[in-house]
């Protein structure tokens, strides 16, 4: 590759590129869980070449930034077997078949911190891996929180740990928060509240 | 449930629970790519669950945010066969064996978008689904780019779009930015120069 080929283009100047066209697909491994595809694809410029994602099943998932009258963010405690420790994230989960997303917001959040919400603001859809995996995550703020719970899936209690979103690098800071969706999405938050309700010190500002 | 149990705690005041136990792991799939364990967990409570998890091949992986002498965020456009679509990200790659994170940041940042970098300031190490897969990402800032291109492995030329960083809520709004550590990083780096070298809108701000 030159040197030419990697001067910056201004935004939006090849917004449309041409896709690759996929030849075939097929499922080379599958667990209860995972689904590895492999596909022949054919970019524009005639390189083929094979690729391995994840599939994603189900109907997908949503992660919540729940939000109390204190201004303060409501994460969850909860061991994650893949990184083979305790972190500290928002709550989030799958949509059941037949849910709207808001409908899982709901429910998840009355599942993992007690609590339902009167608001639900959509911040963004997130992929988790663009190269290698299908899924992705609708973000939400939750606010207007009213206490109700549901039974959760968890195999042990999860812990609920309020944050003031004002001092949200500090808690990014934390070797114990660690997960890139959780971060972007406690960022994107921080940052409404600032563009839509004022100074997130005053905890008029995010009451309706 | 109870409600009681999801009162808020304090941010810390269980900072320590007590892990579960592993007491099996064996592979139950495997592709070219992926690999697939299960676990045989048994929680402090006595609580038993069998999970999946992907396991993470190789030596890391390393995702920067290269930012220019104006100030602007040096931006990839590259396909994603996860998505099947175009998405604009950060540049990214795994550790090869034997590299430092830092030489695999500055190898990517030449391959990617023909720059290398004098200055690289650690950010963050976070983790991609962390009930479900075991992968990492250490996450950078580099600065002071300098002209200096390798070939990369890319089936096609990647777009370097530079964008400025102080127009990051412009930038996370678009529907081809969804990658969540890309936003997670890029956010975590405009709050850094905010908290460390003032206001963004200055270009000599982000000058050594």
């Amino acid at each position: 590759m030159t040197e030419q080929a990697k001067a910056p283009n201004s935004p939006g100047e090849n917004d449309n590129p041409v896709k690759p066209r996929i030849h075939a697909r097929h499922v080379v491994a599958q667990s209860r869980l995972f689904t590895v595809e492999s596909l022949e694809m054919e970019f524009s410029n005639g390189v083929q070449r094979t690729y391995e994602r994840l599939a994603s099943g189900g109907h997908g998932a949503v992660m919540m930034v729940p939000i109390d009258e204190n201004g303060q963010v409501l994460l969850i405690r909860e061991y994650g077997v893949g990184i083979e420790n305790y972190t500290l994230t928002l709550p989030k989960g799958a949509v059941d078949l037949g849910e709207s997303i808001e409908q899982a917001a709901n429910r998840e959040l009355k599942e993992e911190i007690g609590k339902g919400a009167n608001q639900l603001h959509y911040l963004k859809s997130m992929s988790l891996s663009p190269s290698y995996m299908k899924s992705s995550i609708d973000i939400f703020i939750a606010q207007d929180l009213y206490e109700e719970s549901l039974p959760g899936d968890e195999p042990e209690p999860l812990e609920v740990v309020a944050w003031p979103l004002n001092k949200l690098d500090e808690l990014v800071s934390r070797a114990d928060v660690t997960e890139g969706r959780a971060i972007a999405a406690l960022y994107m938050a921080k940052s409404w509240f600032e563009n839509n309700q004022g100074n997130m010190d005053k905890t008029a500002s995010i009451e309706k």
